[in-house]
């Protein structure tokens, strides 16, 4: 009931294209892909064809030279169809953008494009076994030998694990320091000693492949440390993670709201005690404090992404959006499970996945306690 | 940390005038006017001087033809000094726009200077005794005889229900109808039969004059039906009982803002255990969980500010807007009372004045209940 | 640190045989079970060896004439060790007992002991497909044909439902009745007509065989009619059901003591910003906060079960004790997943399978929602 | 609907006559002793001579020799009765057993009879301004100066502040010491350099004396040290302070059940849309959810109320106590109010002065944080 004053009618077109496309492409195989542990590479190269993949991109590194928006639309997309198999926004909105603002005039054009036509699929490597969302912790390291870094270690919870092809590392090039001793790497999958791990098995995004990675010996020619010189790691992630946690929040809310919609629809036709359920006051009641709050992460979200075009989305900012609307789904996903009944806790059942899905929201790109304390260290 | 673009330099000045004006002419007073139940006409004509009553009044009838954001500041600054025995959102943005809207050109250019100057102070009486938040249910009858109704019947919980002179009364025209038999009238107090009760008691609010009224045999001019046709008082009333719930989500963020505010400065400079409490993890975490909601509902609330100035607040997002800003009010209150430890608990505190006061907004204009079954009869 | 006083040397004694069992037999097989969708038979029949299967029924018919505490801890035993697969609870403690308490004497002699021995497993098959936790809504039915009930309809949701061999069906043999018209059958699912529905793949509880089943013209002998008389259905399912509510309560209850325990011995252990994660005050809030209400719910339980043991426990009281330690151990299992970080997400942490098998207590037994409606009755 | 079964008839006997007692001579006054902020000296004589202060103290101390199930029901009483202002529990069940179990012989002799009698009432001083629950913390002292301990600093909070003479005052003996330096005294309020300051204006508890209390050079004979060593007062404040805070939850679960009494009696007797308040299932499933975790909390504490009869009651259960059924005690005053509407804010309503009144439960007797440390401790 509030106007999203954000996208105008290119953009509903855009979004119309990319529904047309996941339905087609996406929808239709993705309990297949749930079986896999993982999406077809297929959908990455007729992604990559359709511009769905790092739009934002400028025009001479194989994007669309799009703003974020763009962007937003296809996480919104991918959300609202409960797709939560398909890790574009981490390669189109996290890792080819490190690659565009920190690596060399070369990388860019050699992997910008192949990430844009889905040729390679990327990750981020940061979390360690052990380590959680310390990143200073970070035990791998890559010590300099003459021309080229000595990369061992191990990572997990890795998004794309399975299908990258470019991963993005942090190490550390100085071990005895912590946040000043860290670097990002650019690592491609093929070279020697870097293996992946099994495809770990998760309470939900069933077809979303997460592995632990692990590096022996592995030989990182020295241009392949992003911004060219040693401890920028942290600061370069710091710059990042907003735009990060903004997409963790995009994604929160397009899925709260689709799983309200699917439970309204679903209150609406389901008969009990011979009247349907959206006429007893603890479902409407229900569904109305739902709606209340998701109306304010929807403003919220927008307001953010708003911020965010404008370049002025703040870390505290970030972390806050981050933490209350990714709490606020799982939520809105328990609340919506239980207005299904029994069916609510049926695989088959949309909001079944999306309950299962929405749980690793409020752990990963930096726990919700980590947000917190992002959020005080502000005050 | 997230920029209001609705607010000018303008209105900062004016906000910054209101401001003064208020830690001149109410703060010092305002724990006298606890006692008294009811705070100084004095203080109403001079405000009404200085143009902070009723500003969003044509200057034709006495206002200065603001929009309604100057009322915003005015409602905001009241909410952040805690000076909840000030009733001027009622009189200046809900009763003055009845007459403005509904009211004959003689009865504007007769009431509405007298509100903008504070000669008159106005109320509006809807609640009845054992009725709520049951507008449909009004027991009180205001009867056609010849060119006069006569009005019966008795109303509670009226805000400024002891200061005020004038009265929009909403009664039965038809007792046998519902909503179709319900009209308002602008109602004197000094007229004959109509008296005043006690003033109501209350947990918090301790400066608001809040009243029982009863009417007995009390002759109202025809003239004085607002709208001049029978039956249009719940129409009129849910015209403009969505800028009722905006003004209470408005008062409602700016409190919680306050209290957060006064909790940080609190917990920044108290120690505890050798270490100011803020550098507790469970101070830290409180204090961001808040600071998420509050910067959420801040967004929130300006969005509807927004919409409401274009006049496209429809009638579920005020709702919405009320309820959820009015809980997230309350929590926002409880918590900082507990950061507060035992000082919390003392009236001197302003948070704990901040935490009885801000009870009934999750109570008034509406129940919270009835802002979810009107959100619910929109799905 | 409150001692339990229900459970004496005795009871430890078979509770550590059940414990090493389920470790020696269950466990071991757990992950096999989950991918089947079902466990094995042999695991009932060695179960019924060893007297774990219906051990309050009298020795006469197979049993060993325990007392309800007996059952309790098998049931606490399969909650603690995340055997969720395992439908003892509602073979030996839901299906016997309606045999023993409205069984013909043949019946009883017949029944009981292939069900203490595990030779059949039983089901009891209420729920319907679109019909929920309605019973009076039931629209299977049984109609009398000469000596004879000719059995329609189909059933969802049925735990045990691909093992079963006897189920308990619920059928109107009165179509135009509510609750009169309900009565209980006992039904082979070797009987002609009798078909089983695929297994069905839910969130959690992977182990567990849950199906549709289907009627078609089943001939029932008029004899397998529970109670001997039409109509009683309804009032049979009342008396068993806070028996059944109680069991949920103890599930729940044993699996939150259990998930606690598990994230006590993680944060111990698992290190964060270089210092165990039992150290931050989170951390530990959460923990004793979880720990206070787990407190209270053990002891409730416990004052349930021996309220049960006196046949004191009624209607109202077995609802509040499942809508209330459910709610509870869901709260539960999110907190402790969200303390295991990514951890907490992966199958292979009984954290997070416990997560995910604990959401549907809250929806079958009765939904929370009609637990609240069955305390709400009684006010 | 569980029964109680530590009350036998003789208790029920003397629950009844502590019931008329209060409603003769205590409920008619309640509203002018909040005006006055404390109770009047008559009502603690009458109590004496009844025997209803001090039941636990030995026969020939006064008392009568009751075990603590007589001082429960007085508190249980009072709660239930909304009596907030009568400090009975303190004096009776705190203050007397530290006299009780480390007093001198002579000291029992003489002051117990008296705080027995009624003709001296007594206080604790433990919070200092500024100190909060920080017990190591205390700044008061008591250095030895020849045959007499010379006390000098100031404490906050007090309750009985300004009607005790008998105050047991905790104050540092070694002042570079934390608990090893900490002992406690008995120290008359008419005692030179004994000053009392004002009342303090609390937000509840309004006919609750609460106070700061002042000390300049109080000469206290060294007889007067509690346990005739120093450095014990940390121990002695370890023992007692479970049955502290046993008092506050059997504090809290009576006040709690009253409140839902109260308002089950108005949701059932006023109509709102033209049906009783109870049959909206909003209503219902709030007063069944409440009721609920009420019945759960009732099992708990008399659980807790067993274990201290037997001595057995450990610090961490007696925190969790605290800390939970003060939660929830504050959780269902605010869902009771909400359940009153208008009238929940208005102070002559019961409902209205228990919310206020039980917001300091949470803080008061070591804040819940502190118990949640406490309990975490014990991990």
């Amino acid at each position: 009931m509030i106007p999203r004053t954000l996208f105008d009618a290119d953009l509903d077109g855009f979004r119309d294209s990319v529904r047309k496309f996941l339905e087609q492409e996406a929808a239709p195989y993705h309990e297949q892909w749930e079986k896999d542990g993982q999406v077809s590479r297929e959908l990455w190269t007729k992604a990559g064809e359709l511009g769905f993949l790092c739009p934002t991109m400028p025009e001479e590194y194989g994007g669309v030279g799009a703003d974020f928006r763009y962007s937003a639309v296809i996480m919104e997309e991918l959300a609202r169809a409960g797709l939560s198999g398909i890790g574009w926004g981490l390669h189109s909105d996290i890792v080819a953008p490190y690659i565009l603002h920190y690596g060399s005039e070369e990388q860019k054009q050699y992997y910008l494009p192949k990430l844009a036509s889905g040729e390679m699929v990327s990750a981020i490597a940061m979390t360690e076994p052990g380590a959680g969302s310390d990143l200073q912790g970070v035990k791998s390291n890559a010590i300099k030998k003459g021309d080229h870094y000595v990369l061992n270690g191990s990572k997990t919870f890795i998004t794309n694990g399975q299908l990258a092809d470019l991963v993005v590392v942090v190490a550390k090039t100085d071990p005895k320091e912590g946040a000043k001793g860290t670097s990002l790497f650019l690592v491609e999958a093929a070279w020697e000693g870097f293996e992946k791990g099994q495809n770990l098995n998760k309470v939900g995004m069933k077809a979303q492949d997460t592995s632990e990675l692990f590096f022996q010996d592995v030989k990182i020619p020295e241009t392949h440390l992003l911004g060219g010189r040693e401890g920028q790691g942290f600061f370069q992630l710091m710059q990042e993670l907003p735009a990060e946690r903004l997409q963790v929040g995009i994604t929160a809310v397009a899925a709260a709201e689709a799983a309200w919609q699917w439970t309204l629809d679903y209150v609406k036709e389901r008969k009990a005690f011979g009247k349907p359920v959206i006429a007893f006051q603890n479902t409407r009641f229900k569904m109305a404090e739902m709606k209340a709050e998701i109306t304010a992460a929807r403003v919220f979200v927008d307001r953010c992404l708003e911020l965010h075009l404008d370049k002025k989305l703040d870390i505290p900012t970030a972390a806050m959006l981050k933490q209350w609307t990714t709490d606020l789904q799982c939520k809105v996903m328990d609340e919506c499970v239980q207005l299904h009944g029994g069916y609510g806790y049926m695989w088959e059942y949309p909001i079944a996945r999306a309950w299962a899905d929405s749980r690793v929201q409020r752990i990963y790109a930096g726990t919700n306690e980590i947000m917190k304390e992002i959020v005080a260290r502000s005050f």
